[in-house]
């Protein structure tokens, strides 16, 4: 069993509170939650109070807190946990205490301003632990890596089950009960089996439709191992692709190479979305290109960084991002190709191990 | 092909904001969208302006939302929603818009007011859609209806796999492959498998563990149709259950029955809530009772009404709940039995089509 540092973890947090001149923070998002003090249930809250962290949940998760949670103190309320936390926090002559801007609604911040008196402050900050796991640790590259393998493996045991007639939605069925069968805790996201015209959806899901005798198929899919997600895509071609299909799938596998050759750390997101766009531009296909090249990807699916147009964040060692450049043609189909990268000192080291050849299915 | 009534939904909440002395309403959360103009991607806002209703999204949802939404001008905005939105909005000298408090964020509503200029006033209001939303139209009884069925079938296909020996995400993962088999769009939660002592967790998931050979094994699951949710538990025993644990078992049903008794119109929530716990507290087993007795379902899995202690909510015709009593003896093992019902004018209708016998499997 890896163990996590969440000494090492919460010592970080710490420091950052004491830079942004704060005498608390409350956490309540699961993924911030999991990565400062490994819970894993829902319905907490996590108290940091002068260096001391607390954690508050109710007696569904008693057991599993005590189990779980690694320095700080459990506490089980009853009843609602924010008025738990503001008791504590309301005992403390004044104080600014930060939360969470960006996962926090409006209506539970102005019900937390009604629960402490008036010399308590609470400041709304967005990203703050974010920018923490925005730079994977060891411990969390060894799970991402195990994530990645576990769905190439599912990917690849799903794939067999791709032919003309079979419906999307059992394509992706096979997919998903291969994840649960390999131990995966869940999928990252919906998986997407994207046949034929649909494929030019680049969002597709997955539908009741058969799969066509002749056209791409456009499986995206990943899976969740112990908290971490993994994401790829891979476009398969029912029969034989056509000279001009051939030409579409190098182009974007081109592009995804040269976004691939572009991260390293000190270039901007931007940079590396402009690359990929700039390959298939001289082709004349960027314009089927209408998405970003890539995120972040750790203990939730979609993390910063966007590698998009006007993203200005640079890229250092231990991100971990996707690249997954692809065109949709409108009434022809789609090609994506995707693979997590994690971000070195000279580079980056690719994690998806499946071919990009571009495999041929038998159309009968 | 069933026609949602999306016109009349739509006069029913302008009629809303007419009463709350709003211009205006932004509405961005996926349900609300799905359920007044019925958009079912992501990354969409819906502004009703002086009784018209302009539908914003991105270039990836191009052709989906003009396929979908349903009495509003689509407009395709490049780059964020709310600058596009904010622009229409500003076109106005002066207004009240409301937007969904205790769905937006603190950072989300800082953008929204440094957007428009200082005579538009943004005003945050919990509930106003859900508070429709509570009362489910005759359409979406009738999807409701067939989400419950289709929920039901997959629970006793997957039944079948429950033996000693079998890991409980075996049985997670049959359930959810016969689920995307009979064509639901996914699982409406995780999938609860808990047997033996792992029942005594109320949210124990499915775990690699393998069902033991005597024991009682809860099954909670639900499915997604169309959008709408079901939701239903079921306990089972593997080998003969003792007389100690038929009196749980008989005690949980008795609560259960007791609670679809209860359900009329004009109770409150929490008058619901006690008649379950009541039973279970002259059986002397009330503290093993951790949880509420239920709580409504829809096009989300969790609804109001909180069938809870203190809540006031009265009960009306139209709404959809679960009965869900349940006992977790630590270290022994777990009992839930869960229906979904609908209130009527003169009682409820169990929706669940499951017998609520206990089932004994063979242990070997």
């Amino acid at each position: 069993m890896l163990r996590m540092d969440y000494a090492r973890r919460q010592k970080q947090f710490q420091q950052t509170l004491v830079n942004e001149e704060l005498n608390g923070f409350a956490v309540t998002h699961p993924a911030n939650l999991r990565y400062l003090c490994g819970y894993t249930g829902s319905n907490g809250l996590l108290l940091f109070l002068a260096g001391r962290g607390i954690f508050f949940t109710d007696g569904r998760y008693t057991e599993q807190a005590h189990a779980e949670i690694k320095g700080a103190r459990v506490v089980i309320a009853r009843g609602p946990l924010l008025p738990a936390a503001a008791k504590v926090i309301g005992k403390l002559r004044s104080a600014a205490i930060g939360f969470e801007a960006d996962l926090t609604t409006v209506a539970t911040a102005t019900q937390m301003k009604e629960l402490v008196h008036r010399r308590i402050e609470w400041k709304p900050i967005s990203g703050l632990i974010m920018r923490q796991r925005l730079i994977k640790d060891a411990d969390e590259l060894k799970l991402i890596r195990e994530a990645v393998r576990l769905g190439a493996k599912v990917y690849q045991q799903a794939a067999k089950f791709i032919r003309p007639g079979t419906r999307e939605v059992e394509v992706a069925g096979k997919l998903e009960f291969a994840a649960r069968q390999a131990g995966a805790d869940g999928m990252s996201f919906e998986t997407i089996v994207a046949a034929g015209k649909r494929g030019a959806l680049p969002h597709g899901r997955a539908s009741a439709q058969p799969i066509p005798r002749c056209g791409f198929v456009v499986v995206d899919s990943g899976v969740i191992l112990r908290g971490y997600c993994s994401d790829m895509t891979r476009t398969m071609h029912v029969g034989q692709a056509g000279r001009v299909e051939l030409g579409w799938y190098e182009a974007v596998l081109e592009a995804q190479l040269v976004g691939i050759r572009a991260v390293r750390p000190g270039v901007t997101a931007a940079q590396v979305d402009h690359a990929t766009r700039s390959v298939l531009r001289k082709l004349k296909l960027d314009r089927y290109f209408t998405h970003s090249t890539g995120h972040g990807v750790g203990l939730e699916i979609h993390e910063p960084p966007r590698l998009g147009k006007n993203q200005m964040e640079r890229l250092a060692p231990g991100m971990v991002v996707t690249i997954e450049p692809g065109i949709y043609i409108p009434g022809r189909g789609g090609i994506r190709i995707e693979d997590m990268v994690v971000v070195t000192e000279s580079g980056c080291e690719v994690l998806t191990p499946v071919t990009k050849e571009l495999v041929e299915v038998a159309s009968s």
